[in-house]
C-alpha cells in the first residue's frame, strides 16, 4: 500500500502540536500505512497557521477551517480546537466525506456526540478520538492479559486520572471551567480512566458517584479581587461495577495537588495483578499467583520491542518511549485503518460510550445512587 | 514514676506474641512509663500458656483466662482472642478494676460494643485498641501537617487497606469468614484504613458504599470438593465525606492478589499532599505547593529521630522501625496514659466510632445509596 | 533563519532510524533552526536504502555512500554504520565541506580520531557525536546547579552505564566484539556515562581501572560448539579524580544481567545531591542540605516546560519525553549551531577527549595503577 | 536447652540501647535459646547505669565495667563503648572465662584485634561482632542462591555504604576522627559494606583503592573559628576481586550528603541479578535470565515469613522488621551458639579478616595500586 493521505489539521496548540509530531513520525514508525501528506494547517489567526505550517512542515495553511476540510487534497482532518467546536467541524468535515481525528471529548453535550457518531456511521467514514495513552504497548498488554485469562477472574479495578493543575483556588476562571465546555474534570481527565477502564475490562454498566466543585469560586482573572462561581466539578470519585461482574473504583481530580500525571490502575484477578501509572509509562508490575513463595513479588516489567509496537520505534528495550510516541501510535493505527478500509479504535462511538460513563455519573452524583449506563 | 503495672495477656498466637514483645521492649523505649511487669498468660490451652510464659517472660500462665482476670497482681489485661470472645472478656476485666487493652474489632456487634465502651467508661478505667499503624511516628507527624494547615484546606482523601490472604477461591472456609465473628474485610482491614482517616482527618459524616462477597463458596477444608457458600465480604468501597467538608475514598480488599500490606493513603490540600504506604513505613511523600517549579517535587522524607517517637528506638536516622516497634509505641502509650491516669488513643470509644463506620457502609451498600454515620 | 540544509543519511539500521526521527521532528521542535531537507540516503544494501527513503522520507537513496557524500544538495552528513567506516566516511565527508554528524566512538583508534578532530578543524565543518543522553532536560539543569554552586564543593560522583546485551555466555561472538572495533564495553558503554560525568563535572585528571573480559570465549554462532576467544572486555570498573579534585568511580558493563539501561549516576556536593538514571529518564531526584530537617529528603522532580527544551515537545508537565526526543534535542542543536554558524556539542573533539580517558584506563589497568589522562 | 546466660552489657549509648533492646526479645522471638538474664549493666557514669538498669531491665548496675568482667553470675559480656576500650575489655572477659560480643571494629589496630582474635580462641569462648546487617533474613536468602548456583557464575559485585552524618564542613572535630580510633569511613561504615560482601561471596583477594580526606579540616567546636586538621578518611573507592574471580567495587562514604542508611549492593550473575539496599530492608529485587520476555523483570520481593527467621517476629508477611530486630536475630544467634557450644558468626575471626581488607584498601591507596589481602 503507497497511498497517500492529504493531512488537514485544525488548530496550532498543545494538541496540534503532538498532531504534527506525530504525522510526521508515522511513517517512520509504521511503514506500511499510507505516506500522510501535510498538506494543510488551519488555525483562526492565519498568522499562527503560517508560521505552524512551516515549522510542522505543511504545504498550505488558512486561517479558515472550513477551507481546510473543503479542500479536495484534504483526506483527513484532525481536529485540536476546544470542546465546543468539535461537532460543527467534525460534521462539516464528514460531509466532506474526509475521516476524522478528534480530540476527546467528542463534544460538550451528549446528544450532540451521538450525532457526530450517526454521521459518521452513515458516512462510512473512519474516526478515531485522542485517548492516547491507551496506546501504550505495556496496556495493550496488559488488556491480552487480561482477556487471556492469565490473571484468572478479574476481582477489581482501581483507577485514578489525577493532575494538579486547578489546586490552586486563585487560579482564574477561564474556558476550562466555562460549563459550555461541558462537565469539568470528569470530562477532561475522567473520559481518559474511563476508557482505560473500558480497554482493560470492557463496558461499565452501573455507577455510583460523587462529582464536586470543591473550589467554588475564582478570580476572574490572575491577582482579580472579583470572583466567578464555579459550576464544574473539581473531583468525581465513582463506584463502578462492570458489565463482566467485577467492581471497581474511578478517580478524576484536576486538584490533586502535587500529582502531574497520576493517571493509572491497580487491575487484580484471582490468579494475578497488574499495576501502572502513566507516571513511568514504561513500567508495568505484574505479579502472579502460585510461583515459589521464597522468590514471589512484583515483576517491574520495562517496555521493549517485545511489547509491539514498542519495536517499531527503537529495536533495543530500555529507550522508553515518551508522550508523542504514543501520538504517532494512534496516528499510525488511525492512517493504518483508513488505508485498509477498517474501523480504527478508539472511534466515535467508542467516544460517546465513554462520555455515556461520564453522564451517568453526573446523573448518579445527582441522585446519589446507582445509575444505569443506558 | 516507678510504679508497677502487672500484665496480665490472654491468647499467645499472632498478636499475643507482638504484644509480648511490645511489653518486653516498652520501658526499654519509655523510661518514664510505670514498669510493666509480666504478671500473667493465658491461653485455652494450658500447655500453650505455659511454654508461652518462658518465652515471653511471663511469671505465671493458666488455661482459664478468668483466673487471670480476677488476679490481683494483674492490673493489664491484654485481650488478643478471636473477636467473639472479646466482649466476655473485657466486660469481666472491666469489672474486676482491670485496664484493658483489646484488638481490634471491639467486637462482632455494634451493640455490644457500645455495652463495652460504656462499661470502661463507668468503670474510669483505662483502655485501648489495636490500631497499631497510626502510631506510626511519621503519620503523627502528618497528622500535626495537616491539622496546623500546612497542606493547606483539605480537599481529599485515598485510603486503601488491601492485602491478598483470601484471593485464592480454594483457600477454605474459617472462622475468618463465619458471619458469627462480624463482618469481612470492611471489618478486618478496613477498620484499619477507617481509623487511619479518622486519625488524620476526624470524623466521617456519611458514606456510600459497594460492599461485596467475590468468592461466593470457598471449599469446607483444603481440597476438600464440598462448599460451604461464604456470607462476608471480600472487598468494600466506599465513597466517604468527612464532617469537615472534604470527600474521599476507602477501599478494604483481603482478595488483592500480590498485596501483602497494601495500607496507605494520598491525602490532599490545596497547599500540599501527603502519600504514604504501610508497605514503606518508614517512608512518608511530601509535596508543598509554591517552591521553585524547577525544583519542585514528592519529598521522601525517611524516618529519623526528628520524628518522635522514633530517636526512642535509635538515635541515628535511616535505621528503621519494624512492626513490632510500631506496637511497642502502642504498649508504651497506653501504659503511660495509665500512669498518669488519663485516656488512652485510641481507646473503646474510639474503636465504636470506626464501628459505626463500618456499619454504616454496609448499610449503605445495601441501600445502594448514602447513610449517614449516627 | 530559513535557511535549507540539505540531510545526508549514511546507515539504515537502529541508529539511522533514530536520526531519521530526529531529522524529522527538529523542526518542529525548534522551529528558528535551519529546515533540514531530507535529501539522501544511504545504505550498502541498495534496496534497503530505496525502502528506507520512502519510509522516513528521504527525497533519494543510494547504496554508494560516497555519492552521498559527494552530492552538491547534501549539507550535513550523518554517520550511523559501524565503528571501523567512522573515519572514512567523515574524513571524506568533511574533504567535501559538509558538516558532520557522527555516532560514538568516532574510530577504533585515539590517533584516527584525533585525525578526524583535527580535518574538521581545519574545515571548518561543525560536528557532533551521538552522546544523546546527555540532552536530557533535566541532566541540563543538573550541569547547572552544579557549576552554579548549589550543591556546594563537589566531593564524589559515582556512575555507571550496565545493559545486559552480553550477559549470556552463549551469545555468539559478533563483530561487536571484534577488536578490530575497538574496545569492548568500555568503549560502547564507557563513553556514555565518561561523557555524562565530563558533561556534569569536568575534565577527568587520572584513573585507575580494572577492565575485564569475564567471559573469555563464545560460540561462533548460536548454539555452535566450536568457540571463539574473546579479547575484548566486557566489564570496566574505574576510580577517577576529576580535574577539579574531586574523587569518583565508573563502571561500564555489559554483562550486567536484568539492566536494559542502567546508565546514571549520584552527583555529591556539601550542601547537596542529585542522583539520576536513565531507567527512569524523566525523573530526577535532588537533596539538598539546611532545610527543616523534619521534611528533609530526596525531592523527585519531574520532567516538565520548567525544564528547556522539554517545552519544545509538549507544553504540560508530566508527559514525558523518550529517547528519539533525546535524539531530537541532539539534532535540533546540531542544526541550529550549523545555522548560527558556532560550534555544536558535544563535538568531535569532545569525543576525542572521552575517548583518551577510555584509553588512559585501559592503560591503567594493565599497568595495575594510575594513569594520567594525557 | 533451659539454661541461663547471665547477661553483662557494658556501655550504656546508641549501641547499648539497642543490645538492651536485643537481649529484652531475643528468647521470645528464639525459644529454645538459653535464657538471657539481664544480670549487670555499666556505664562511666554509675548514674547513667543506675538508669539504664532501671529502664532496660538489669538487675544491677556499676561504674567499672572491670566489676561487671569479674562478676560470677555474668556468663556473656557485651561491648559497646568506644573502639579504644574494646581490646582491653573484651581481653579482660575472655581471661574471665566469658563469652563476648563486641561492636565493630575489634579495635583501632590490625595486631591488637588479632591479639583478641587469639585470645578468644585459646580461651574458647564464644565470639561475636555487630554486622547487624547480615542477619536480614533476604540477604540470608540473597547468600544461599549465590551459593546454590541460582545465579550462575557470579561476574559482580558493586556494594557501597554511604551516609551523610559528617558532609558538613562545619561538623566539629570530634572522637569519631581521632585517629587514635583508627581509620575514619572505611573502618566505620566500609567494614560493613566488606562484611556484607564476604557474606555474600567469600574471600576478597585484592584491592585497589582510593582513599580520601575530603574535609582536610574542621571547626574545634561547633561555631569556632579555630579549626584542627582532619587525618582520617571521609570517602573510600575500592577496585576488589574476589578469591572466586569475579571482581567488583566498594564504596564507604560519611560525606554522602542526603544518604541516611544506603547500604547495599547489586550482586550479578550470569544467569541472575539481586539488588537490595538497607534504605528498604525488608525488600529484595531479584532478576532472573530465561523466562518469557514479554513479563520478565526485577522482581520485588517483601520480605514474610518465607524467609527465615522473619516467622520467628510475625507470622504474616508485609509486617517489616526493623533495625532492632536485626539486632534481635543477631543476638538469638549469638545465645543460640553459646547454648550449643558451637562458634557463631561473624566472630572475632571473621571481623579480623574484614578489618585486614581495610587495612590492604588503605595501604593500596598509599601506594597507587593494587594490594594482595594478606
Amino acid at each position: 500500500m503507497t497511498r497517500e493521505l492529504g493531512i488537514g489539521l485544525i488548530g496550532t496548540g498543545f494538541m496540534g502540536k503532538a498532531h504534527a509530531f506525530a504525522y510526521r513520525a508515522a511513517l517512520a514508525a509504521f511503514p506500511d500505512i499510507p505516506v500522510p501528506r501535510l498538506e494543510m494547517i488551519a488555525d483562526v489567526a492565519p498568522d499562527l497557521a503560517t508560521k505552524a505550517a512551516h515549522q510542522y512542515g505543511f504545504a498550505r495553511s488558512t486561517g479558515d477551517w472550513r477551507a481546510l476540510v473543503a479542500d479536495p487534497r484534504v483526506d483527513v482532518v484532525s481536529i485540536t480546537t476546544p470542546n465546543i467546536f468539535h461537532k460543527e467541524m467534525a460534521l462539516a468535515a464528514i460531509a466532506a466525506g474526509k475521516h476524522v481525528h478528534c480530540e476527546k471529548p467528542l463534544s460538550p453535550s451528549l446528544a450532540d456526540s451521538l450525532a457526530m457518531v450517526e454521521a459518521a456511521d452513515k458516512a462510512g467514514v473512519v474516526t478515531q478520538v485522542g485517548f492516547n495513552y491507551i496506546k501504550n504497548p505495556l496496556l495493550k498488554m496488559a488488556r491480552d492479559m487480561a482477556a487471556a485469562g492469565e490473571l484468572g477472574e478479574i476481582t477489581g479495578f482501581r483507577g485514578i486520572h489525577a493532575e494538579d493543575y486547578m489546586h490552586d483556588p486563585e487560579s482564574p476562571y477561564s474556558w476550562r471551567i466555562d460549563p459550555a465546555g461541558g462537565p469539568g474534570v470528569i470530562a477532561d481527565l475522567g473520559s481518559h480512566i474511563i476508557g482505560m477502564a473500558r480497554f482493560l475490562l470492557g463496558p461499565i454498566a452501573e455507577v455510583s458517584a460523587d462529582v464536586r466543585t470543591v473550589v467554588t469560586s475564582r478570580p476572574v482573572a490572575r491577582g482579580a479581587r472579583e470572583r466567578k462561581q464555579v459550576l464544574v466539578d473539581d473531583v468525581a470519585r465513582i463506584l463502578v461495577s462492570f458489565a463482566r461482574g467485577c467492581g471497581g473504583t474511578i478517580e478524576a481530580n484536576w486538584i490533586a495537588t502535587g500529582r502531574k500525571m497520576q493517571l493509572g490502575f491497580e487491575l487484580t484477578g484471582e490468579k494475578g495483578s497488574l499495576v501502572f501509572t502513566q507516571e513511568r509509562l514504561n513500567e508495568l508490575l505484574l505479579y502472579k499467583a502460585g510461583g515459589d513463595a521464597r522468590t514471589s513479588g512484583h515483576v517491574k516489567i520495562e517496555a521493549g520491542p517485545q511489547h509491539a509496537p514498542y519495536g517499531q520505534f527503537c529495536i533495543a528495550g530500555g529507550h522508553q518511549l515518551g508522550f508523542n510516541d504514543l501520538k504517532t501510535i494512534e496516528m499510525g493505527e488511525f492512517l493504518g485503518a483508513i488505508g485498509a478500509g477498517r474501523k480504527s479504535s478508539p472511534d466515535f462511538r467508542e467516544a460517546y460510550e465513554i462520555q455515556k460513563v461520564v453522564e451517568a455519573s453526573i446523573a448518579s452524583s445527582r441522585a446519589r445512587g446507582w445509575v444505569r449506563v443506558a
